[in-house]
């Protein structure tokens, strides 16, 4: 390359091409694809403006992931070409294995989790480029030595969450999400092998932390979110039921797949064939079949496909402890009553669900503090005044999901 | 609505619903459908943030009318609470005939200009609103008084433009877009009926004048953009080729309905179900038809469609000039020989054709500069120094596309 | 006015001038003068582009006002055109008896309080103006039924803290301080009489409280900021005992009457050239003095202002307990050693201090939010993750000042 | 230094300083003083905000021309580590010899350029510093072998316009001054030995020449801050014509020297006192003066005096063409009759003068634009749409201030 390939991205201004490595895997329709899955999945429901893809936020976190790299050797830490590129590829893959909605699909279509499917994509794709991944395997599966490299995409602090902080705060709109991104990423530093914070920066993380929490209440576990894919979650269950009984079924060749095969994960890795239809899955294919679907013969099916296009979701109610059995079988009925679906059906349309949060995990490796005494600390610690300790309880949250017309 | 609804929106904030019919059209499936069109089409190729859709601008250029109509009343003008509500339901609507990628569904599959279709569906909505929507189409058809009022939603300072502008360059990044929204609508006035800006003014709106032609050159006309609804044209073209035929595309049903009849203007507002299916397609059917088409039988159509889904794009040159045809030929003969496309085949992946900008029109209505001294002026005249006039004269660039395989 | 006034504000894009009286005051010397006292005093010294002034704060605060008085009206609550017009009076000039470096100068100079000369100001104005900031007065002094309209100029969630963190964010590039504030003001309403905040808005009631916290620590209490306001107060202390003493200083004849007579708060009062001086005091009387005083003839006075022009500032050390005597000892002896000071000189140059801080202050009236339900409750209790509990909890540090070559 | 220096900066977000002789030369009293020199002078009259410093600015200018440098050697121009070294020092320093209010000081108390000045100080400071400025003079004084490195820092594209036009635009408020440059500057490179922009760079040398002549009309030549400046010029001529007549004005010891002395460009150089004089003289002097003026005995000091500071500014009218003499006689002497002025102090009250502006000018070096093809183009040539040619003719305007009281 004699110039240096660049993205536009209204987040950071430009995201540059660090390798040509890295462009050669962008092109590839593996990577390609990730510009047909939404980041947020229906989160657009509530957030209209919420419609940036998996493609975006992999370019960003690898765009942050350089500038860390940059500020860490300008501080005097050991990073050669080699490990630069190789921490670059394993960013800019970590997401790789999602598909459309993918918690939703390892749910109902594909019991795979993203984070086996993305490495066993860059083990695919490490064969197509003759063993050039392999460094970036080892650091993504945290072997390789330099345990810090690993922490800068996978950890409490890590460029994946730092991007979607930035991403998800500035095409939602909102405020709250909004981080000091960059100050943050000047005060990273290594300290005997481990990615640290400089004490300067303490401010910054914690409200990094906070922004977080924030963030998964008014956007991550927003209501209406929850409803949607709730919804969501609803339709594909049923339609891979109808599909394992024979129906037929509106849909694209590899959703068909999906949806009349039973598939566990170890057909999944074992058939060539689920992988390739796996590869070419993305929103376009659910969500033109979902529409086709509100024209189904199955009456539950058309009922949730025409209730989650035309927007007209179940009301949502959230509480701290769980919904009682017999409330749960009083609103079943009156959906058998008032809609006519029977009671198998009606577990579909009133049913409940819960959430958990946490901003901060004491269980993982923690966010340390590096004082200028050459001491470090854990943020949940170091932190006196916020409390972060207070932070790190996990949240649960119950929710109770049916359509408004049973509600009185 | 005892509480006002709320759009949340990273462009303004917030966007009000000011009255409940407006919240009763936003929920309509018509409006909702605009959900699943893009308002840029293919640029996110470009800029890959640009996948905001025709809903969000929709609410947004109301919003700026609802801002510039509390302006204008501060002025004295007088707007009745009729008036506002018919406004704010015509620029809502304003778009509302979009199709998915609607420029090339034109020269494609269904030769309709959105225009008229919009008009269309504002006449069916008011049949569904009983006749609440008549004052709105009175001022969409410039058929009222006010004509102020239409100015607000079709003029060369519309809020339509003014959203667009702003919306766009929120959502792709390029700063060259970002215009004095706020400012202009300040200034906005009325003088003898008309919309004018107050002298004060003059400034931002010359850079309103400039910002979008930037954007032109730098987004809507961005050679890649062309590359890649043009093969999108051929794409559809080839489709419908075969559709008529009689071949067996995969395809939802409104989408089929498209590609296997030949259907004339007058033919659309005749058969109700054509006017059905329009109202339930949008970009999931076509690129999940695409995503299948990589596989079809025809040669021409799998090439086209592989190339666009994996953007691997036709390189594209532009001239102020047209191409000579023997150039042409000689492209097309090295197709035919590369690929092995026969001689028809050959022109959709080698063509040319030609965009056409001026930033501000002297043939349209002007943009007027109200002087204290009470005086309006055209802006093209009033901005001495920028001399708007050169902005004026039409720019028109012809550009080439081909694979590169055969460029050399 | 035919044309309402505007006001150019880089933090709210446009300030509007609601009424002509409003006008009249900004016009008046008094409010004129509030341009030339910077509104964090020597805080430029580490954030330099923190120059903005106590005037512009006032007219973005008065602006926040006027549009939280356009959302109560919006949702009921009753607010006469004489209302609104006194509670943006009463905001506009809630810190004119702000002097300059007023904290400082109350403890050196002049031992009044601003909040006290703001009445007394606001009473003359009301002379002037015969009469017409009666209502205004009222409310300020919190004698006025509608109790709502004194907590938008005065409680822990008044449009003058609104206003301070946008602003001092703005200024400073302190992004920790951006709070949401055009989403609070759309949550406020009024419930049986006071200022609430409606549920939807708890995170970011949550945010705004945080954000305060870390603009203390970061900003107004930041440790070099600390160092400078101490110096200067040392500077003045030292210039009112050589003034007192018969020393003649450079000063303007306003700053000279404040350095050469000792001043209660009952002289202040009682005579009214103390207080014409008072009102042509500012930054450039404080400042030109001190440049000129580099060059006085007392040791000590000189020391300090040259160490404060040339921002060779006393290094700050701050730990959660008092310094102990003993170590001070040291210190000043070292100091009288090395630099030839005295024993009382030496205080001068080395000393302790405390601040202190909390977010949020159970103490004083709580911020209220509004549940559906209609119910009221203090956010402390509301916010039951964020455990605002905790921030509401004081916190005090101790700090120590030197001069760094006394350090080893 | 074993961390980097950072300041912080809202425009830019952090400031690093990149060489310990850089960090020694901005903590030197002589770079300390621009601190207290505001960057737009009596600009804040009309724009509030735009209080900013020269100190500021040249922080600024430094970070974008670290910026530059990075780039230009990326794409592999040559630039030693003492080349980039002397260019940081050298950017800035580039406007060291700004005084107060600095063109209207030239043409009242002293008339020395801030060109040569800058030179004179550089020079001064080369000896405090061991000689180690030899290169940064070289390349400022244009005398280095490679030019370009003179034009970071002195052309029609340099890194000074840069941060201006950035800054400038931030703490007003008036976003047509907001130019894209990180993307001007990504787009930078060298070609033979000057400075160049890639051709994809185009639109945004546009747009950056469209802002700053937006920027000149609506605020650098705002009709109100001509005013202000034109007071402050006629203030201090009266000022300096009763100091050496021998009048006692309150001033500061270096202003009075430049008060009460006539002195030349020569004088100043070959008088060590004057020059210690200015570099101690800042806004602090010259506003303390100015009020405490407001009481002086001449009745024309007083009178302007008191207008300026408590801002009841001249009016001021414009035109294409000069205002006729017997106008202005007219206009004089009604000032001699309302206030009570004789005719030669009139002529300080009812005054006319130009201002000139062209947005790029062809008699300096062009901006060059480098095609794929290796060639170059001056901008006004490149850019046949907009016309830049246009833009590049001189733009002259007269204005006329007077007392409103004597307008009618």
């Amino acid at each position: 390359l004699n110039k240096r390939k660049i993205f536009n991205d209204p987040v950071y201004g430009f995201v540059y091409i660090p390798y040509e490595i890295i462009f050669d895997i962008i092109e590839h329709p593996y990577f390609q694809r990730l510009r047909r899955i939404q980041q947020l999945g229906l989160t657009n429901y509530v957030y209209p403006g919420a419609l940036h893809t998996r493609f975006h936020h992999a370019l960003g976190a690898m765009h942050l992931t350089t500038e860390a790299i940059e500020v860490l050797r300008s501080k005097g830490a050991e990073i050669t070409e080699e490990e630069s590129k190789a921490v670059c590829i394993a960013i800019l893959l970590h997401d790789i294995g999602h598909g459309p909605f993918s918690h939703t699909l390892e749910n109902s279509l594909l019991p795979v989790s993203h984070e086996n499917l993305s490495l066993h994509i860059m083990q695919k794709l490490n064969e197509t480029f003759a063993g050039k991944l392999d460094l970036a395997i080892q650091i993504f599966k945290n072997r390789y030595e330099k345990h810090f490299l690993h922490q800068l995409i996978s950890s409490q602090l890590d460029m994946d969450r730092m991007d979607y902080l930035n991403r998800d705060s500035y095409f939602t709109g909102v405020h709250e999400g909004v981080i000091s991104y960059d100050r943050i990423i000047k005060m990273l530093a290594v300290d005997r092998g481990k990615l640290v914070v400089e004490a300067k920066g303490i401010y910054s993380i914690e409200k990094f932390i906070i922004a977080r929490r924030l963030m998964y209440w008014q956007v991550y576990l927003h209501k209406t979110v929850i409803s949607a894919e709730e919804m969501l979650l609803k339709i594909l269950q049923r339609a891979k039921y109808l599909g394992l009984k024979g129906e037929n079924l509106f849909a694209s060749t590899p959703l068909r797949l999906f949806l009349e095969n039973k598939i566990t994960e170890a057909d999944f890795y074992n058939n060539e064939e689920y992988f390739n239809a796996f590869m070419v899955l993305d929103d376009y294919d659910l969500f033109d079949a979902i529409k086709s679907w509100m024209n189904a013969d199955d009456k539950l099916l058309s009922f949730l496909c025409r209730r989650l296009i035309n927007r007209n979701l179940f009301k949502v109610s959230m509480e701290s402890k769980p919904f009682p059995e017999d409330k749960m079988n009083d609103f079943r009925k009156k959906a058998m009553e008032f809609f006519g679906f029977n009671e198998a059906e009606s577990k579909s349309v009133v049913f409940t669900g819960s959430t958990f949060n946490n901003a901060y995990s004491k269980d993982l490796e923690p966010i340390d503090i590096l004082y200028k005494n050459g001491k470090t600390m854990d943020i949940a610690e170091a932190s006196d005044q916020l409390n972060i300790s207070v932070l790190s309880q996990p949240v649960v949250k119950y929710y109770l999901c049916l359509p408004k017309e049973i509600l009185h």
